[in-house]
């Protein structure tokens, strides 16, 4: 079934032990979409300036990415420049130009409007939250955030999240949003904030799904080398929404399973450990969803006891 | 098949946010012994003073630990004072009086010789050399060590460890080891100095084990209520080892089912994740194996996809 993403695209230069690359495609909504493209058929919404090169939306189209929401507006695209630290688990901000991801506001294509999933990108909850109100009847919404919006514009954030079914954090912001360090006890406090569902990524530690009655967990796949680990928490979001709108999962109580979404969990780390093995995008250019399938055994085959 | 365990026996100050015991019993040799006599035959050897206290002697009697090997000197039993952080991921230490420790010199009694399995807690590398010199071609030999050794001690640490099988570190000391910030990499270069089976204890994000040609990871159990972590890395060690010594499981190349260390992995975590749930070895007075196999079953409801 088809999924509407919803989130910023960018220009990137990112500087990690491995090199360098002053400019190249990034932005939440460009991960995520190419991300779930390997598993279901994608629409996105996102504004683009008039520099926004041809090649890459070629790059998006080839993975038959439906752009009718991608806007095109006078102006540059929103760009960002990072340094990550030499393990690579900090990074730090060099510089952030909105330019025209200042004025977005997002608009639906008709087209997009009965689609059955949604995903937000950490974009402001009060746009998340009118984006979603253009959709006709959506099934599945869920999406990410950040610290910023947590500390600054929570009254807006929790209005927006009380109509999601599932949230993806990592866990700081889970610590953040409940008030709480222990994670079980701030998964149970962020379950009574609205979503059935919360994905805590740990980056490197892997991942951890929680609902009322359950949970699940898995460990981070061990990579031998880290060129770039930006985008792969989108990346994950992007796997896990991607195979949930692939079965047609529902996450409603009474109406899921736990393995398959157990699978989602597993799908979204095999995206992430993908989106680090090269700079930027650039593992989806030759990525396979045979190479998915193989990494998804590989998965089972060191957590299996 | 029996396992003889030899490291600290010792007396424990600890403060953790949830509380602060003045003295309470500790050590390696105390917790690796309690958490593997769970599984199989275990017999320690270790050191005490005069002030070692008759209801700790009767802890130990009580779990069947062979106490033949545990020497009682003149003098005090090894103290050591700490507090951790309000997370409990890090901990100062306070005070540490070696005591009678200061003589360690281990002597295993004629009918441990035979025994098969030795597992040999944080103590100097030399000791560990000299413990397993004692033995009668032991067949399954493994331990711990921790940075001051691998720091201080490198040489005499690499000619201890060339005649192990498996080596029970955390990710810091595997990263020192090896001079390898990539775990992969590091398990690597550590499996090329002797062991054929590396461990990794990774706290409250789990463990992995490394051999040649495969590998398994657990993530840590979310306990909602860290009371005291002391000790937990050798409880881990304790269910591994004594697992493995419950199945007479061998070590050496073809002859290891994966599925079989997996398990001994998940034991290890299991026990580790009872340990924090009281001070000191307080849970193992009223822990029954019944407990174990339940918590057992929920890493396998958690984990499998």
């Amino acid at each position: 079934m088809s999924l509407v993403v919803v989130g910023s695209v960018a220009y990137d230069a990112v500087e990690t032990p491995h090199g360098r690359v002053d400019r190249m495609l990034g932005g939440s909504c460009t991960y995520i979409g190419l991300a779930a493209s390997f598993f279901t058929k994608v629409a996105v919404v996102g504004v683009v300036g008039d520099d926004f090169a041809r090649e890459d939306v070629d790059l998006l189209a080839s993975r038959e990415i439906d752009l009718e929401g991608l806007e095109r507006v006078p102006g540059k695209t929103f760009f960002w420049a990072g340094v990550y630290s030499e393990d690579m688990n900090d990074r730090t901000t060099l510089q952030t130009d909105l330019n025209v991801f200042a004025d977005f506001n997002p608009k639906l294509p008709a087209s997009y409007r009965d689609r059955p999933y949604l995903v937000l990108g950490n974009i402001q909850p009060a746009l998340q939250r009118a984006v979603r109100s253009q959709m006709n009847g959506v099934r599945i919404t869920g999406g990410d955030t950040m610290n910023y919006w947590i500390r600054d514009y929570r009254d807006e954030l929790l209005e927006t999240i009380r109509d999601w079914d599932f949230l993806l954090i990592n866990d700081s912001e889970a610590r953040m949003l409940s008030g709480l360090h222990n994670l079980r006890r701030a998964a149970n406090a962020i379950l009574d904030m609205g979503p059935n569902t919360l994905v805590i990524k740990r980056g490197e530690y892997g991942a951890l799904l929680f609902r009322r009655d359950s949970h699940f967990m898995v460990p981070g796949y061990l990579l031998e080398e880290i060129f770039d680990p930006t985008g792969a928490g989108d990346c994950f979001a992007g796997g896990f929404i991607g195979y949930l709108a692939e079965c047609g999962c529902d996450l409603r109580e009474g109406k899921v399973d736990r393995r398959e979404l157990g699978r989602a969990v597993i799908y979204g780390s095999v995206m992430g450990s993908f989106c680090c093995e090269k700079f930027g995008v650039d593992r989806f250019r030759t990525l396979t969803r045979d190479d998915i399938e193989q990494r998804f055994r590989e998965f089972r085959d060191f957590t299996e006891f």
